[in-house]
C-alpha cells in the first residue's frame, strides 16, 4: 500500500504556498507560486489545481499517495460547503466554491479553513500549542487574525463563519481608527497596518525626527520589518509603536484569559518577528490588567512554526478529512 | 424506593437561600435565613447544616429522599476539593472546606460552584439558556459575575478557580475606577456599585440637580433600585448611568461574540431589574461595535429564573454529583 501523504496549501493575497507533508507532520517538499487572484477565480482555481497536481506527481515518484488536500485561506469560510464567503485579500474568490471544485478535479477529499484557524491547527499539531488543551492564537500580519483552541480542538462556536476574531476586539473605544470602520480595535494597535499608520500619524503631527525612520517614510519605503529595524536601532517613534502593540495585546490577553479561565496564548504571523520590541510591554500590560489572574501561571509563547504554521495546519486538516474525523483538528 | 430530591443552596454575603427541588427542576419548598458569616466559619457551616437537615426532614415527610446537595457560593471556588478559596462577601469562609464538611455531616454527595456558574447551570437547565449550546451569562449585582456555557456545558477552562470573569474585562482603559483596583472594568460601568459611584461622582461634580435623586443622595438612602426608579421618572443623571451600563455591556458582548463566534447572552442578577433602562443602549452599543457580526442573529436575553437561577443551578449541580456525572451541568 502506498505511503499516505497530505497536501497543505496556504493561500494568501499574493503567494500560494503548498507542501507535501507526511502523517507525522514532516514537510517533504514545498512549492511557492503567485496566487493569480487578480486574474479572477477561474485562473486562481486552475493555478491551485496545477500546484496540487505537481505535488501529487511528486508523491507518486516518492512511492506515496496523496490522501487529501487542506486549504488555509484568508477570509470568512463556509467550511461545511467548501466555499469562500468573503476574502478581503482574495476578492476574486468571494462566494467561490473553491474546495468543492478542487475535490472534483483531484478526486480526493478537500477541506478548507480560515488561515488563522489553520495556524491554530498547525501550532497545536507540531508547534507551540503542542500539549496545551486551551489557548488563544493570534497572527500579526497586515491585519490581526486569531483562533481559539479549547479542549484540545479548534473551537468553532456557533459555526457562523467567523470565530477567534481577536483582531476586532475593541481594546480602547477612543483608540485609533481600524480598517473595519471601528475605533480602537486590537488590529488598529497591533498589525503591520497599525505600525505604518502610526508612522504616518507621527509625521503629520511633526513628531518624526530626522533619521532613518524619517528617511524611509519620505522615500515611501516603509515596511513593518523596517520599522522594527528602526526600533531596534533606538528610534523612539518606532519603539513607541511596538510598545503600543504590546500594550494592546497584553490587555486583550488579560481580558480573554479571565473570561475563558485559561492561561496560554501563542503569537505568530510575519509581524511577530518584532517580538523583542513588544514582548516586554505586552507582559507589563498583561500584568497591569490582571486582577484575579496569577501572572506567574500565564504564558505567551512565540509561534514555533513561523511561516509553516498554516501550511502544516492545512495538512493536518486534510488528514482529519481523509480519516473522516473533522473533530481531531 | 423513595422519590429522589435535591437541595440547592444559594449562599450570599447576607442571606442563605435554600430549596428542596425535584429532578424535573420544580421547587418544592424554600427556606431563607441569615448566612451568619460574621460569626465565623464554624457558625456559618453549622447554619448551613441546620438548613439542609430541615430540608432533608421535609423531604422525608413528603416521601422523598435527598440524593445530594449543591452549593452556589460567591467567590473563587476549588470545586475539586470542595473548598472556598476566596470570597469577598463571605470572608469567614476563605480557605474553608465547606462542601467537604457538609458531606461529612449529611452523608450525601455535595458539590460546590461559584454563584455565577450556578446561575449559568440554572438558566441552562430551566431558564433562558434552555436549548442554547453556547452563551455568555452575566449577573448584575453589587459586582458583575459571569459564566460561559460552551457546547451545552458549563465551561471550566483550565480549572484555575476562576472562569467567566466578565466583570473585570476592561471595556475602557481610561474608564472609572473599579473595586479590584483597575480602571475601566465592566463592573465599574454595569454594577450596583457603579450606579452608586456614578451618583456620588455627579454630586461631587455639582451636576446632580435638585429632585428625588438629589434628595435620596443627601439622605444617604440610595440603592440601585431607587436609582432605576429615578431613571424611569426621567432623571437625566440616573438615565445616563443606565445608558453607560448598556454601552459597556454592549461593547463586552460584541467583543466576546466575535472572539467566541457565538451569538447569545443571558443577563441576570438583581440589577437586571433595570432592564428597560439599559437594553436599548446595550443593543445600540453592540451594533456600533459589531464589525463582522450580523446583529440580526445576536440575541441578549433576560434571565427567566430571576432569584431562583443560582438555587436551581445548585440543585442541578447536586443532581450531577449524585449521578456521578459532573459533565452534565
Amino acid at each position: 500500500m502506498a505511503n499516505e501523504m497530505l497536501i497543505g496549501v496556504d493561500l494568501g493575497g499574493t503567494h500560494m504556498r503548498s507542501a507535501l507533508v507526511d502523517v507525522e507532520g514532516q514537510i517533504i517538499l514545498r512549492r511557492k507560486t503567485l496566487s493569480e487572484n487578480s486574474s479572477g477565480a477561474r485562473r486562481a482555481t486552475e493555478r491551485l489545481i496545477e500546484e496540487c497536481r505537481a505535488l501529487t506527481e511528486s508523491a507518486a515518484r516518492l512511492g506515496g499517495r496523496v490522501a487529501a488536500v487542506g486549504l488555509g485561506v484568508a477570509g470568512k469560510i463556509d467550511r461545511e460547503n467548501g466555499r469562500v464567503l468573503f476574502s478581503p485579500n482574495l476578492p476574486a474568490l468571494d462566494g467561490h466554491p473553491l474546495a468543492f471544485e478542487l475535490r472534483d478535479s483531484l478526486e480526493v477529499p478537500v477541506a478548507m479553513e480560515n488561515d488563522a484557524n489553520a495556524f491554530g491547527i498547525g501550532e497545536s499539531w507540531m508547534g507551540a500549542g503542542r500539549g496545551l488543551d486551551n489557548w488563544i492564537g493570534v497572527t500579526l500580519g497586515t491585519g490581526v487574525g486569531g483562533c481559539l483552541v479549547l479542549g484540545g480542538r479548534l473551537w468553532q462556536g456557533d459555526k457562523l463563519g467567523f470565530v477567534g476574531e481577536i483582531g476586532h476586539m475593541i481594546v480602547h473605544p477612543d483608540g485609533p481608527r481600524c480598517a473595519c470602520g471601528q475605533n480602537g480595535c486590537l488590529e488598529a494597535h497591533a498589525s503591520a497596518s497599525a505600525l505604518l499608520e502610526g508612522v504616518e500619524s507621527a509625521a503629520s503631527r511633526g513628531t518624526l525626527a530626522a533619521g532613518p525612520l524619517f528617511d524611509l517614510w519620505r522615500a515611501r519605503g516603509l515596511t513593518a520589518e523596517k520599522i522594527f529595524h528602526c526600533a531596534s536601532q533606538g528610534d523612539a517613534v518606532a519603539q513607541a509603536l511596538f510598545q503600543r502593540m504590546g500594550w494592546a495585546l497584553g490587555l486583550a490577553f488579560a481580558n480573554l484569559f479571565r473570561v475563558l479561565g485559561i492561561r496560554h496564548a501563542v503569537i505568530g504571523g510575519g509581524v511577530s518577528a518584532g517580538w523583542d520590541q513588544f514582548i516586554i510591554p505586552l507582559e507589563k500590560s498583561m500584568s497591569q490588567y490582571s486582577s484575579m489572574l496569577d501572572m506567574e501561571m500565564c504564558e505567551v509563547r512565540r509561534s514555533a512554526l513561523g511561516d509553516d504554521a498554516a501550511l502544516l495546519g492545512s495538512a493536518r486538516l486534510a488528514m482529519g478529512e481523509a480519516r473522516g474525523d473533522r473533530g481531531t483538528d
